[in-house]
């Protein structure tokens, strides 16, 4: 169901204009307007959902299942080097438009408009810290 | 099938030790050795593919279904402040390991190991440029 203020529900409506790539009953890919690379592309559920925490199985497999086509299209139409695959939670992440979406994010090379910052941690943690971390989160499985 | 000098593949056999998150018959998820985050966690699927544009949608879906319940049992373990996941395509964007997989990057404040840098180009691109591109792709997709 759609919801009230939330700009995709909007684009999904067509209350709002957007650069629209695929649709279909479940689905919806569209440009993302900041284009952070050329070909930046936006995959979202038709069905309201926040964020990956509140996403039903069955809304998070129709939403994948859709996202190879999308990015070979991507890679046809543009022969980017490579393509990142984003989606961001909550604010502390980046999150900004409330409604479940994956950024497809091709990459032309350094300063193309997108990186990511990592530092590795490996030295912090033993093997039997990493079974422990793991336990404590299997335990959390439903 | 399982592919030599696969890391992941040897993973999944049993052959290289993993700190195992979750795993059921067509997904296995384990913690990122570089540990970016705290519960940094590795969700992958069993038939090798090497990354998302050879990966097909029946594996694309089996893959995705699981990280919501993933992704909370992260959330119930360490309450982190956001969440998210990435998947690299490609040496120029990060890929290093040529067995797809999705992270799962906890998220716990600023300077927490990992950050992305965004270039926002609205400014560049008219609704007719945005429309344009939208087009390029979408002749792309089967």
């Amino acid at each position: 169901m759609a919801h009230e203020d939330c700009i995709f529900c909007k684009i999904i409506a067509g209350e709002i204009p957007a650069a629209k790539v695929y649709e279909d009953e479940h689905v919806l890919a569209f440009l993302d307007i900041s284009q952070v690379t050329k070909g930046h592309t936006l995959v979202i559920p038709k069905e309201h959902t926040k964020n990956i925490y509140e996403t039903p199985a069955n809304i998070a497999q129709q939403l994948f299942a859709r996202i190879p086509k999308i990015a070979n299209a991507i890679k046809e139409a543009y022969r980017p080097a490579g393509l990142n695959l984003l989606n961001n939670n909550e604010p502390a992440a980046d999150q900004s438009v409330f409604h479940l979406h994956i950024h497809l994010i091709p990459r032309y090379g350094e300063d193309d408009g997108y990186s990511a910052n990592w530092t590795v941690h490996s030295d912090q943690y033993s093997s039997d810290d990493l079974q422990q971390i793991a336990n404590e989160i299997t335990q959390n499985i439903d």
